[in-house]
């Protein structure tokens, strides 16, 4: 084992002091920001950045370079500072930090190059980290990813997720630096100090760990080369710290989290670090020396399968064949599970694309953050499981639309047409989830054509995209060869005579259908609207089609009354003067046979047709 | 140690037989469910509830009964088998499994008086079981939960919060068994048969783990009993079992998941499960023997704040100091939060009532579940955090619902107005989120008066309650003896001449104040509504109001334009001819100052006023 020469060292330790300088410059020029949580932190960030890495600073996202994640957020300071002395940022830009005008805001968000994914939330970066490290894997290169977090944050289960994966999956790449500086925002945290409780965590759930004086540059720097040569599982450095490292009024003090420090100690604190300085330049930047590879038409392991316009098919079961499709022709796409893939049936793609697919097990939050690492590295990402269950991603999904993560989301198994399994299994509020996420798509088809071609616009859309399918067979309802668009909709049944129009999508469009022929054999005449894109939704179309049916619509949804499709319908219409009548979900499914549900719960044919009749005032 | 005798063995064998075929049975009249999920866990649900156990069948839920929570709710038929043996199901009734008439749903609800939470979204059970077992010990009996958790659901990393904060606390009467039976839904476990593996898992979390054969009736005794004995840490039994264990035809074996056995099949499997009875009748139910204590008025360890009507303050501050407030006349009242109590202010609860405060670290999901729980006790549970950071239990939460939990959510620091920290830290679809979980009451109150009616409102309501409270400080609006009320809202101004209806909420309310004051200069009169009841909301004085003013509503939320505040007067009015016109939040913030971040995404009050003048055509 090579001896660190003192220089190095040296030169290592006059970075941290600057990193904690300019933390402390910027959080009190901000007065506001976590100058200590960056302080605690200078020394493992100053020697990952210039000893630990290799990266390209004009190329920061190229699959090649080293990434760093920085799961604690909150020390954005030291991040932005560590890009200064890279050279990325102008340190004069350092203090326009949480600025309206400035890209350096309060917490890391993807509008700076070298952010892959906005943190803030905890426990995320480990599981991005995944994501970008297993990307780097799939782009043939060895970059390394260096994930920062904090030990409070490991009180997170996504980042036993994480690290349950990471063993499981061999990701030797991936490399967590844990800073145990034993105090959270609101008091100490549950291990305190206890630096091999982590280690034995880690070691349990399959990594290898080591602990070390995180401020204490010789054995930082070594852990840290040691984790680059490590192989065969992925490694924990857990790094004894103390919270306000350099700055002596308050290190170690409670009470300190998220406070800028009053001028006149930040002048003293900087005064006292300055003092501290060997004058040592610091050292070069180390470039990757691999090449990520082009990526390839993949070749498909097993039959990928023809679209079939005219069967009636279950949409998550088109779901699975789209995406084999999708997969034959678009090599950037890749899929992720969590261990419902039978039911999702993107079983379908891990068997034409084992290498590209990745199984996430019971784990939806790290499933989630691993999938916007991998759009980090290029990748188009398609994340499926029953849609209920996605809402255990929430928080992550928020992130991911903070960070325009380029993700794929499938919600299978929507509504109370799923029938036995009951309440449970059912999403009832994912359209009110997803339609929520800043700049998302919602999609929601109803046959096997609109589906696939669902399943292309998402991945042909840069943004988060989210589809939801049903798990019942249904009927085709297109020909092979319709168009779809984001945006769009579909006008299905009209004639001069429609007296309302029907706003249905996905399950409902087939209740509606049936209710429309039920009707049309009774003389009355209504327009149906297939309702496919939720968000953006058409809203002239609607409004057109409202003013020739008397002024009125009637929607239909397999979900809650608030917040779904009936909501994005009246959004959108709701300041031209048109009545909005609907049908949803409005009280606690049971258990029971799918149609039988459907009536139950107000949104069947039937009801549908009752309904009709009622605002018509046909007896 | 006592040996157990052969025939308590050969009697609990027997029970556990009994569950297997009453579940292969259940399964096999309904046509689908889990029939091999739940005979890998026969023998252990034999032995907890007739051996283990000591509960009361007439009274399950009082807080001196152990409780058993089956956290893998697929195996619901093995519990409800197992209850149909204690007595409290006809046995007749179990193969109505899944029928629309019959409680007995594909996955377990609280509409049966044995079970405390819904469970069957997965790895959720573990946290309300801690819940339980703080509840117990909060009512001073010593009575254990068992918590049954399938192997595959420990990937899910609210486990591992639930079994942080389980040994962080010494909940030493919390015993978790998991059933290891190596196969998930759709394939391997990532640990197989490694019960080691699971063993360490625990010990590095502060756990004592045990590992047996699953199977083994006297190894199973054995090991809930030394569980029963243990102090100081709470206990986890792995198991090794089989999937399947008893059906020959399917046991071990990989796609059997969630699939009933054909008819004949499972005529055999009865027949041979038949053959293994030692026909020994059943054990005794043990009975609980202490009793709970009277909870009583607790005495406040800290000033209990008076509320003042006349100050400016922060709505997040007035609910710490109501929660105070209702902490000392209600002993029911308990709060939990997750590392940021100094923000949300639930600090001031801690201070008052150290006993009946749980922290719950970062580790939100844990805390959803374990208040979840300890409203199952009968408490009256209030969970705050950052509202961004609760969206990171959507899925408890959702689950809160369908359980009718009767658990108290408050949200802080919504919207762009909590300024510089930025986009990750602020919430803006917390209303969408919240509005779509059923039979939910979502609160916003705008002031110290109306934040501590909202306060006392949510604590008498019975089931769950969200409130929304503002970082920033705003001028009070109300009097000390404002009446509020679920489903209320407020005209706040109003004249005869008002020319349009402006709907805000919270921050937004002060903003249509001013806004309000700027027309009024400016000769335009405008209605304010503050609609602090956001579900229900007031359909009728919504209505009345907009009629009065020109048949038109300007809604202003600082929320995303999907779900929120405006999509609520919307779903109420939408149907009756008022034109709705909004502003929301309609991008991606930034970090920057509260006062600008308002005007730039269009809710402050200059955009207010700038909207109302173009809707009235005043130039």
């Amino acid at each position: 084992m090579s001896v660190v020469p003192d220089g190095l060292i040296h030169s290592l330790e006059d970075v941290a002091t600057h990193l904690r300088i300019d933390s402390i410059r910027a959080t009190t020029a901000a007065g506001s920001g976590h100058p200590t949580s960056s302080a605690s932190a200078a020394d493992l960030v100053a020697a990952i950045f210039f000893d630990a890495m290799r990266f390209d600073p004009d190329a920061p996202r190229s699959p090649a370079s080293d990434r760093f994640v920085l799961s604690k957020g909150h020390a954005a300071p030291v991040l932005y500072a560590a890009w200064a002395e890279v050279g990325v940022i102008k340190r004069d830009d350092l203090t326009h930090l949480r600025d309206i005008g400035s890209d350096l805001e309060g917490h890391p968000t993807p509008r700076l190059p070298f952010v892959d994914v906005a943190t803030g939330s905890l426990g995320q970066g480990l599981s991005a980290g995944l994501g970008l490290a297993i990307g780097a894997r799939l782009a043939g290169t060895d970059a390394r990813v260096f994930v920062l977090l904090g030990d409070g944050e490991t009180a997170e289960g996504s980042v036993w997720e994480a690290a349950a994966l990471a063993a499981h999956d061999r990701v030797d790449k991936l490399i967590a630096i844990v800073d145990v500086n034993a105090l959270g925002q609101s008091g100490p945290t549950m291990l305190g100090h206890d630096v091999a409780a982590y280690q034995k965590r880690f070691v349990s759930f399959g990594w290898r760990a080591i602990t070390i004086d995180g401020h204490d540059m010789r054995q930082v720097v070594g852990a840290l080369r040691r984790a680059r040569r490590a192989r065969g599982a992925p490694v924990a450095i857990v790094a004894r710290t103390t919270k306000g490292q350099g700055i002596d009024e308050v290190a170690g003090r409670e009470n300190w989290h998220g406070k800028a420090l009053p001028a006149d100690m930040a002048e003293r604190a900087i005064r006292a670090l300055e003092q501290r300085l060997h004058h040592v330049p610091r050292p070069p930047i180390q470039r990757p020396r691999g090449k990520s590879r082009a990526m390839t038409p993949p070749a498909a392991t097993a039959t990928v399968p023809v679209l079939d316009a005219s069967a009636a098919a279950a949409t998550r079961e088109a779901y699975g064949d789209a995406l084999v499709r999708l997969g034959a022709t678009n090599p950037r796409v890749v899929a992720l599970d969590g261990d419902v893939k039978n039911s999702t049936y993107a079983e379908r793609f891990a068997a034409a694309y084992p290498e590209r697919f990745v199984e996430g097990f019971i784990a939806e939050q790290n499933m989630v953050s691993v999938a916007t690492g991998l759009a980090a590295q290029g990748l188009i990402p398609f994340v499926s499981s029953f849609a209920c269950f996605l809402s255990r991603a929430a928080d992550q999904v928020r992130m991911a639309g903070i960070s325009r993560s380029n993700i794929k989301l499938c919600g299978s198994h929507a509504g109370v047409s799923i029938g036995e399994d009951g309440p449970s299994q059912m999403a009832l509020e994912d359209l009110a989830l997803f339609r929520a996420i800043p700049e998302s798509v919602v999609l929601y088809p109803s046959d096997a054509v609109s589906t696939d071609a669902c399943v292309q616009l998402a991945a042909a859309h840069q943004g988060i995209a989210y589809l939801r399918t049903t798990r019942m067979k249904t009927d085709a309802v297109y020909a092979a060869d319709e168009p779809f668009a984001i945006g769009g909709l579909k006008v299905v049944r009209e004639s001069a005579g429609d007296r309302l129009t029907l706003v249905a999508a996905g399950i409902t469009l087939h209740e509606a259908l049936a209710a429309h022929d039920e009707l049309a054999s009774g003389g009355i005449a209504v327009r149906i609207i297939d309702c496919y894109s939720v968000k953006p939704i058409d809203a002239g179309a609607l409004l057109a089609a409202a003013r020739a049916t008397g002024g009125r619509l009637l929607t239909i949804e397999d979900h809650y009354a608030e917040g779904g499709l009936g909501a994005a319908v009246l959004e959108a219409v709701g300041d031209a003067g048109v009545v909005v009548h609907r049908l949803a979900v409005r009280e606690i499914p049971r258990s029971g046979a799918p149609k039988k549900l459907l009536e139950r719960y107000g949104i069947g044919r039937g009801a549908i047709v009752t309904k009709v009749r009622e605002l018509l005032g046909v007896s």
